[in-house]
């Protein structure tokens, strides 16, 4: 079966993982939009942001200018214990679709945490830690999030506290159980521990959560309490940038056996692992150095990218979070009862928005039998139980496969398996019994959603 | 925290793999004792195990002789799938405990059966391949050596009929939804498809099953359908063989840096893992070329080595499987209800039981509350979560390595972590509740189950 060099997988060694972040916003002719202030709509000054986010942070957040930033020392040893994660040849894929096609995937499950959340949860928990902060809160749903904030805050010994969406809280106890073993605490929201909570409770009470409600839970938590900030998982610049480690990591695995991909693929729910992977292709590609074909793929049920609107948006539901210029459905936008395949946050990070609203990349949507079909055809050949939200990108990178096999053309191509889907059980079940269906927003849906944008 | 050049984690090159499986029977001046027919108490002729197992199995099962043994090139592409496994050096754990002990573990956990017991489904799964057969059974209790099978026989295209321990089956729906993913055919044990399973049912209405049972309906299954053959993930001479992988790739790794251990540490159920890891260190020793302390961990509440007596016994409840001479607590001996750590097999692989007899091994037993106190420490300092299994390993390389705290010793530590707890939650639940307790057998106990024992 190996009758080529490359191994399964390629390893960096440990002197050869990155020691600096790359920022692709430096390359970026179009910068992405300044965040506003939801109440004077205009932008957001350091000043402002101070109370919720770390000072370094922020700097982060607002650099548009410097295409390299030094990982600290501390954050490059906690990457030691996971890192550098492996680039897999998918030679048992190839071989079970009869392709001439060849498939790389960069793997980012490899970890307790589940997924490449680990990479952000450790540096923003290292700056909250160096301003010396006591804690940190967010929200999260499911709990990939969560459980590696959780791990980042227990190695660095802060506190962390989770808003964790209530359905979730009570559904999926296992998440829940490993942030705690992790020392986090963990709250159902909405929740009685904080004014919006309390007044989502009055208006609607009998509601499971959101993640929108959740996040306005940690927002309002964070600047509650002295010595906390808030930190989130996807979306903002800063948690692309931290990501980039997956892209630098994968380009340096590939250029090490001279290896150059024709097409990169990620799935998009906020689009933190698909912009850290593509990052430093889609530099090669501003600076005019190489030409990817670069797809992100989203779920037919919360197509942000392919039927949003890009727009200034709130990031969260309560909207006391800054407006962000993104490809959004509306803050109030909710995916149907049926959808199981995550990816479900209503807008996407500014940077992929401006990068796609500029012709540099492609979207597509997909539907979720078709993916967990696609995660299935994966995991027996491959081995690994691959993330819902993952398959997505599984789900194109097989089509785009299978279409080299008619037309004979050897591709080289490129996607991101974030993470495993051992806590996701419950999809794969329904999956498993038939019992999966599809729903695919109509216009109408769409048109009620986006109702809600602010005007700025 | 990293001033010594060896890396975080140590990963063999794919050349460097094993290539043979080493049998450390070739080794043993005491050879372990054959499996007796239960019956006619006389050792098992080859053809009296072929409607059981794989003709190639049984000749692997009874080769006392041959120290290597080739490794197909079709398992050692599976291999290559999610092995090398790393050699991890735990900086973190050893600066956490401030020991000038050099601590490292083996760690296996990092593909989707959660476990080492991949490393032998695939090797068991090719061999009923190449013999022409259409499928394999076997029983499993939480899930890991079953997800591993169904893994192995849906890469070779083969039918997998699991018997899963009923509370299991009904308690722990996601492994059961994993193995199905890889198109295994799932049963809740006891069952009415076997005549054993109906034979208990009348007996036990209620009962919510056990592994002894779930080994005799998948024995009787295997031998009531053409094509079929049992299998099974542990105490076998044949498992420990395909384990050696796991020892050899440590062994590799550390003579790659120049390290001598002075101490190899291993969890124990039935002794796959354990057998597995130490086979190689143990053939230096056995062979007079090198010493190592080796110590075998069980729970307390399940303490075949420490407590057991050596002696034939049945390798499951329904005593229709070969007596296999060992350390045992009796085939009827099961742990008390507040057990949940695993490594429940009333057993012991007779290879570990006879080196252990020989004084060529330590064992001690731990209590549970101080196995997941252990996992706790371990996972927030090294951020992997250990299965409670792997726990009991971690327990005592903490114990030793505090130690070496006191006496000022460097001594180098390795240990093996068989896998990951994400499927493990529950306990882990009761241990972050604080309702987690322990449970030491009394002799009563313990002479009560043993009253099972065959005469031979």
């Amino acid at each position: 079966m190996n009758e080529n060099k490359i191994p399964y997988k390629i390893y960096l060694e440990e002197n050869e993982m990155p020691k600096q972040w790359y920022n692709v916003r430096a390359d970026m002719k179009n910068k992405p939009a300044p965040l506003l202030n939801p109440g004077t709509k205009k932008p957001l000054a350091p000043e402002e942001l101070k109370p919720i986010f770390c000072d370094e942070l922020i700097a982060q957040e607002l650099n548009n200018d410097d295409a390299y930033i030094d990982i600290p020392t501390e954050i490059q040893d906690f990457y030691k214990m996971y890192r550098p994660s492996p680039l897999v040849r998918a030679y048992c894929l190839e071989k079970k679709l009869q392709t001439p096609a060849k498939i790389y995937y960069k793997f980012e499950g490899n970890n307790t945490s589940g997924s490449h959340k680990l990479n952000s949860a450790i540096a923003q928990a290292y700056y909250a830690k160096k301003q010396g902060l006591k804690g940190v809160t967010t929200e999260t749903g499911a709990g990939q999030w969560g459980t590696a904030l959780s791990m980042a805050c227990s190695y660095f010994d802060m506190d962390c506290q989770v808003y964790m969406v209530k359905v979730s809280y009570e559904q999926k106890p296992f998440r829940r159980e490993v942030m705690r073993t992790y020392g986090a605490s963990v709250t159902p929201s909405p929740s009685n521990t904080t004014e919006v909570g309390k007044e989502i409770l009055r208006q609607h009470p009998g509601t499971t959560g959101s993640l929108g409600c959740a996040i306005s839970e940690a927002v309002e938590a964070a600047t509650k309490q002295e010595g906390y900030r808030y930190v989130l998982g996807s979306v903002l610049n800063q948690v692309l940038l931290h990501q980039s480690i997956i892209g630098l990591e994968t380009k340096a695995a590939l250029d090490k056996y001279g290896i150059k991909p024709d097409m990169i693929i990620g799935c998009a729910g906020g689009g933190s692992n698909l912009g850290g992977l593509i990052s430093p292709f889609m530099g090669e590609k501003l600076r005019g150095e190489a030409d990817y074909q670069i797809i992100a793929v989203e779920p037919a049920s919360c197509p942000s990218l392919t039927r949003g609107v890009f727009a200034y948006d709130f990031c969260d539901t309560g909207m006391v979070c800054p407006l962000a210029k993104m490809y959004t459905l509306g803050s109030g936008f909710i995916p149907s009862a049926n959808h199981a395949g995550g990816l479900r946050y209503h807008g996407m990070s500014p940077i992929v928005s401006q990068l796609y609203h500029d012709g540099l990349m492609e979207a597509r949507s997909v539907e979720q039998t078709a993916v967990f079909e696609a995660a299935e055809t994966f995991a027996r050949v491959e081995g690994i139980l691959p993330a819902p939200e993952s398959s997505h990108a599984i789900r194109v990178a097989i089509d785009e496969a299978l279409k080299c096999k008619e037309t004979g053309e050897e591709k080289t191509i490129v996607f991101g398996l974030t993470g495993t889907g051992y806590f996701d059980m419950v999809a794969y079940e329904k999956y498993n019994n038939g019992e999966m269906t599809d729903y695919i927003p109509t216009d109408a849906d769409l048109k009620a959603a986006v109702a809600t944008l602010p005007t700025v």
